[in-house]
């Protein structure tokens, strides 16, 4: 056997089943997220699913351990802009502590890329920190503006 | 008739009828959008209108000149993190340039930002140029992160 562990982490979609594989927790040490119910994660998963490829969630799953150890996603706005474009929106992209250094962050957002350039977007954006702004330039993206935000809760 | 001019001034969701009011020329002050034809337009409106409450643009229809004069959208993002948690994305907004001082940026934002938290958005966000920042905190908002873009075309 010739696999090596880099030819076993490959981005694909998410599937209903991962949220065994420890995907709530790998959003964990993103954000706040509370533990999700079957029935809640199930819904959401079907809701999102049910956008086709206008709503990809990316994830790479470790073969060995079976935990998604590195996910983001990416939503496809429709415009009338730009000649009614589309603008590909990338969000909630995180890895596994344990399994930095692997360049799985650039595997998923050259997955979510590729998707949104395949679907015709013109562009795709995200927001990020100072810190995280080299790892973003290193992928091929450029600061442009102030992200600005208004919190309800 | 006691009707001032700020009273006829009222926010409202966008209407397929609006493209024949100026729809599409007022984007154009925002940035690159050539002429849409009859048909673009209405299939994009349809694709938008089908998405309901998850995507809504707002205008400002001048009632004496019957143009539109002000405008914004706002998609709606459904998450798993923030238990599941809903985010509303701002986009597109502009006002029409003999149109300024009216407040009507702010009538707009005001109708995008009360729409994200009446359908349970934990927060709303929006990308602004240097320039508009200070107009984006008058209006409750406050800088976040860095945006980041990459261009295919």
């Amino acid at each position: 056997m010739q696999n090596s562990e880099e030819e076993k982490l490959i981005a694909r979609r998410l599937k209903i089943t991962d949220k065994k594989k420890g995907f709530i927790e790998l959003l964990q040490q993103l954000s706040i997220c509370d533990s999700v119910s079957e029935k809640e994660f199930e819904d959401r998963f079907q809701e999102l699913d049910s956008l086709g490829d206008d709503h990809v969630i990316c994830v790479i799953e470790d073969e060995i351990s079976g935990k998604i150890i590195a996910t983001g996603s990416v939503f496809i706005e429709k415009k009338f802009l730009r000649n009614c474009g589309k603008v590909g929106h990338i969000e909630d992209v995180v890895v596994d502590s344990s399994a930095r250094g692997k360049q799985l962050g650039k595997k998923v957002i050259n997955f979510l890329t590729d998707h949104a350039r395949s679907v015709g977007c013109y562009k795709v954006i995200l927001d990020c920190s100072v810190e995280n702004r080299a790892f973003y330039e290193k992928c091929g993206f450029k600061p442009k503006e102030i992200q600005m935000a208004m919190y309800f809760v």
